[in-house]
């Protein structure tokens, strides 16, 4: 089976910021996203304040250099003020040509 | 820990195709199966067709000519009708040996 | 963008064993978790039951080290007499050093 390597992009965060990164992860290259409930605590952010509550995974699949692009800005704007985390995830993907740029 | 190379298998797709593909995976192979509520928005299918909505996420952990096989059936019968995202990822299970055939 | 190489650690049981799952997560050096509902059906644990119903998935972030730990717990504890699925994903981590011990 034919399948392209791609990136999967996974940010978990505070349900209340979903709907600015799914602005985000759009106007930075994605071309879909897939999004899931979930709940979650951890110790994160500046005053690393503990946290547990509602929580959304937001997954994208993209090429190497839009993967950057958006965990670049996760990093620059989001890890001051909320409690995110986000990671990569190598994947092989069916007609994953459409996902690139 | 001892731990088994495999091939997770993650299928996205609408709601109303989840019995279809639960039935699949099993026919080509897949000794079990989880499943995800997940939302999701893309540009996928013949007419680049943009939905969002209710989707499921299918996930199975196969060895590879498993996972080849499923694969082969996403994008021989969904992919023309549907939307429909499908791609592997490298895991290494605990007790894996359950998971061949 | 700096990641830093980590393990997640994918586990998915019946929704009573969650509390018991994240307690030992942490009791064994995670630091945060993150829990998704699911459903799932398999032949898994000592008798082969047959088993449909509500699952839970619970992701970790670690280094090896950690995740050889919790994989041993679930391998020592869980198998016996629960329908447990455990995995390793590698994966790139955003500010990946706030997660190792």
């Amino acid at each position: 089976m034919n399948t392209v390597p791609l990136k999967k992009v996974t940010i978990i965060s505070e349900a209340v910021l979903e709907p600015e990164i799914l602005r985000m992860v759009k106007e930075l290259g994605a071309r879909g996203y897939t999004t899931v409930q979930a709940r979650g605590e951890g110790s994160r952010g500046v005053r690393a304040s503990e946290w547990e509550g509602h929580n959304v995974m937001v997954e994208v699949l993209v090429d190497a250099a839009t993967a950057d692009r958006i965990l670049g800005h996760v990093a620059e704007h989001y890890f001051e003020h909320y409690a995110v985390v986000a990671y990569l995830t190598d994947v092989r993907v069916v007609r994953g040509g459409k996902y690139t740029a």
